[in-house]
C-alpha cells in the first residue's frame, strides 16, 4: 500500500530574451521533484502568460536555432496582425505562436525520476518580442 | 495535513459557429472549480470530438480574428484533403487543425484559483466547417 | 465516499515506420484502464523521445495520409536544418514537428471509460526518418 496522494505546487522564475528563445528547464523541474520526495505521479509545467510555451526537445545548439526559425516561417514576425492594432505592442506573432503550441506540459515520473527520453529535455519557449520575467508553475501530483 | 485527493468530473455544453471560432470558457471553468471547493490541484479541460481544440490566449478582438486567419494560412480551408474523399463533409482542414493543436489543456490551481496569467484566458477553438454543439469535460483532481 | 486515489504507471511498446506515420493506440490505452479497474480520473499518455507526438484524430485512411502531408508542408523534410549539422542523422524536421505538437496527451475517464468522442482516437505520430521502437508511458491517476 502506497502513501496518500500528495500535491506540491512550486514556481520557477526565469529571465528570458524572447523571440522564441528555447530554455532548458529540465534540471529545475527534476530538482523540485527530488525535494518533494515523491516516487510515482505526474509533473505539470505551466507558464502563466499568453506569449510563451512549454514543450520538449533535444536541447542542442542546432535545434535551438531551428525552433525559432521554424516558428518564424509558420507565423512571421514581420507581418501585420489585428492584435497589434489593439495594443500596439507589436507582439501579435508571439501570441499566435503561444496559442498554437500551448502553455503546458505533463510529464509522468516513477521511482522518483521524470520518464523523459535520454535526449529529451523540458523547455520553455518565450515567443515575446522583448526580454521577460517568467513565472512557471510546476505542480506534482504523486505518491511516496 | 490536507484532506484526501478528490476527483470531480463536470461538463460544459457550448453552441459554436465553427471556422476556428475562438470562445472564452475561463469563467465556466472557474465556476466549476469554485463549486467544487477544492483549493490545490489541476483542472483538465478536454473537448470530445476530433475537430476542436483547447488552448489559452489573450481573449481580445484582434486575436479573435488573427487565430482563425493564422490557422487558415497554415492549413487552408480551400484545398483538397484525402479525408474529404472518405466522408464528403468537406472538413478535412478542421481535423488537421485539431490534431495539430490538440484537444486538451491542464491548468494548475492553488488557493482555489486557476494559476493563469492576468491576460491569459482558456479558450475552445472550434475548427469545424459548420455550427456544432460541443461537450467539454472539465475534470478537477485536487484537495480542499 | 470513493476509495483512495491510485496511480498506475504502465508502458506500451510499439514498432513504427516513422515519416509522421499515424498509429491508433486507443485500444491499448483502454485495455490498461480496464485492467486497472479505476472508474474516474485521467490517463496521461507520454512518448519518451524527441521525435514523436501524441494527439487525437478520427483514425480513417484519408487523414492517415493528410496528417503526414500537412506536416511536410509546414516543416518540410527536404530542407536544411542546423540540427543536421550537429548529428548528421537527417532528422531535423522530425524534431521540429515533435516540439511543435508536443509529446503528451491527457484524457479524462469516468465510469471506467475514456471520455473520447465517438470518432476520436488516441494516436502516436512518429516523425522520425526511420523505423523506431517506441516506449510510451500510460499513467492513470484515478479512483475505483
Amino acid at each position: 500500500m502506497r502513501g496518500p496522494t500528495e500535491i506540491v505546487t512550486e514556481h520557477i522564475e526565469i529571465q528570458t530574451k524572447g523571440q522564441s528563445e528555447v530554455i532548458d528547464i529540465t534540471e529545475r523541474v527534476a530538482s523540485i521533484l527530488h525535494d518533494a520526495r515523491l516516487m510515482e505521479g505526474s509533473a505539470t509545467i505551466f507558464v502563466a502568460g499568453s506569449t510563451a510555451s512549454i514543450s520538449t526537445t533535444e536541447f542542442e545548439p542546432g535545434l535551438q536555432r531551428d525552433i525559432p526559425s521554424m516558428l518564424n516561417t509558420l507565423i512571421p514576425k514581420e507581418q501585420p496582425y489585428h492584435h497589434d492594432n489593439t495594443w500596439h505592442d507589436g507582439n501579435g506573432f508571439s501570441h499566435l505562436r503561444a496559442t498554437l503550441m500551448g502553455p503546458t506540459l505533463t510529464v509522468p515520473f516513477a521511482k522518483g525520476k521524470l520518464l523523459l527520453g535520454t535526449w529529451q529535455q523540458i523547455v520553455l519557449i518565450d515567443h515575446d518580442n522583448r526580454s521577460r520575467h517568467r513565472s512557471l508553475v510546476v505542480q506534482l501530483i504523486g505518491q511516496q
